[in-house]
């Protein structure tokens, strides 16, 4: 399918996954802090981790010798993921949060509650559903023509 | 789990989901339209649009009497959701996406390709993971210390 968005959730779209890729944009690096904080089966961990990992997303990287012990870190892959993760957390604690926002994301530069909003690159506006308009893009092959 | 990615992963997190709602994002708002574009099964998409018009994402509604046909409208809390496909679209065109965007959105008010980006709605700047920091928001309970 020729679709960002199915491929966007090919990869990360599996349960599970946005909430480790959360625990690491934390800090939380290493095998056993995120188990514990997400108290998930060490299987299903792994899996996650090897899956973000092959898609380079994650890299491992020995933090310790003897023995081995490994930590993740997010590549520029797995950074570009952050708006992902806020636009999920925005509408969650708008709609499904009824005793308010868990967690407030607050703006380092400027100090204020950063109140993420997507807008237009070109003329800084505010983005929604009813102000684009989607356009065959430069990937859009014509053997294709149904799909986007 | 006190978070609110967990809780809109939940709720839209199941494969296909991001997918219906981009068909109907897109205007295609009719049980044979989404079927036909996205080539699934019926009985998914059944499930998946029971599961959006249960969550309040989607209103059912009847567009035809004899037979009774019914069309998916998104309510506010479903065009809430724009960001996180747009997000996911994004991404995808950037790292999964070697021919290029399929398509590209663009804003209906100034013309140009929305390239869209997350600021800070204090101070109008990109937010990116590294120039932000979490703090706890009123919905934290001292009852779930470890969760965000």
């Amino acid at each position: 399918m020729n679709c960002s968005i199915a491929r966007a959730v090919e990869v990360v779209g599996e349960w599970w996954t946005p909430l480790v890729l959360r625990e690491i944009f934390f800090g939380r690096r290493r095998f056993e802090e995120i188990l514990r904080e997400l108290g998930i089966s060490r299987n299903i961990l792994t899996d996650r981790l090897a899956t973000l990992v092959e898609h380079g997303i994650l890299d491992r990287v020995a933090y310790q010798e003897t023995p081995v012990r490994h930590e993740y870190h997010l590549t520029e892959k797995g950074r570009d993921l952050f708006p992902v993760l806020v636009a999920l957390q925005n509408w969650g604690d708008k709609w499904e949060s009824p005793a308010g926002a868990p967690m407030v994301l607050y703006h380092r530069d400027c100090g204020e509650p950063a109140g993420p909003t997507l807008t237009c690159s070109a003329c800084g506006d505010e983005l929604h559903a009813r102000n684009v308009r989607p356009r065959p893009g430069p990937g859009l092959s014509e053997a294709t023509p149904a799909s986007r």
